[in-house]
């Protein structure tokens, strides 16, 4: 719904014939799935779908953004990631702990990302589609040009382990809801998590060979 | 599967008639859920699968085994932490990171806990019985009873963000595959978790009052 929203928003777009949006959501995530990211292509996904190339686009937009529909991710990181690294390196891994904890606490932005997050894990399928997406664009797009003096070199396995912090954190507050972690307020969760996030990003770590 | 064998090992009991067994673990699965863990009894599974308590028993062993194998944990997580934690506060979190890491990377006791994780997460009942589980046994029993120096304040909230840590790593490593955590050597993971896991278990927190 979110998605929908924004959809709209950025693109003026009709949602159209429910029955044609499905079909190429349908066929985007089986190719998705089959073929990865970057081998899926909206011609690919128009074919499999009967529809014009041009179809596509006009109900889905970009890849990315169809990518983002056939998963239902509720927001696009590649939009916020960016902003929270132009500030100071200093200031970096509180503002990554406030914006990721500021979407999950609100319960409009945070419930989608929830069920985004469970269907990720739970659904092999959808497992694999988030990984390509995850894995290879945000690193590569959000992360890939930094101004934070991280080596080249350390801005996958430091981005992962920015992954897996957040994840971490959003798997035990929202979704399995440990206590005293899910009722703790803001800004206890963000002084616990900043000095691990700061590891991740700027603390010693072995990079593989 | 590892589960069956550790309770043959353990206590010897039989598989015994496999509709029986269903019906308990139905029984308890619903229970689990609707009432939680403390408040569910054998007793009470046993009348809701029209058996014996003895039989539950018999099949099951105690409650904590009923529990995990209704959600199919494959092992308990009560044998292991207290032995990491035996061990000298400062040898505590890199202890926990290879614990973890090596039960996950191993093929044979790794891959049903990667099918734990997906059920705990994608399925909304086997969420709050992982919750119950983790968040009121793990914490009372294992981590309750430390010598590590942690005010005994604190343990609930840092119990929980070591859990966030070893869950996130699991997530991301495991489930959700981010490369190139995903495929980084053993020790190359201990030495970037292991910073993280000692701040949740002795750097500054701030304890919600």
């Amino acid at each position: 719904m979110l998605y929908e929203s924004g959809l709209m928003k950025r693109g003026g777009r009709r949602p159209g014939n429910p029955n044609t949006r499905e079909a190429i959501l349908v066929a985007a995530r089986e190719l998705f799935a089959a073929e990865g990211f970057d081998a899926t292509t909206i011609r690919k996904v128009a074919t499999a779908a009967g529809v014009d190339p041009a179809l596509v686009h006009h109900y889905f937009g970009t890849k990315e953004d169809l990518f983002r529909a056939a998963v239902s991710a509720p927001v696009d990181p590649a939009e916020f990631i960016p902003k929270i690294f132009a500030r100071s390196r200093e200031e970096i891994p509180e503002a990554l702990a406030r914006t990721f904890l500021g979407v999950w606490d609100d319960p409009v932005t945070g419930r989608p990302f929830v069920a985004f997050l469970r269907t990720a894990v739970g659904n092999r399928v959808a497992t694999k589609l988030v990984s390509e997406f995850f894995g290879i664009q945000i690193q590569r797009r959000a992360l890939g040009a930094l101004h934070t003096g991280i080596p080249a070199a350390e801005v996958p396995l430091r981005s992962t382990l920015v992954a897996s912090q957040l994840l971490g954190l959003a798997l035990t507050r929202y979704v399995l809801r440990f206590e005293p972690l899910a009722s703790a307020p803001f800004e206890t969760v963000v002084a616990s998590i900043t000095p691990a996030l700061r590891h991740a990003l700027y603390g010693p770590i072995v990079v593989p060979a």
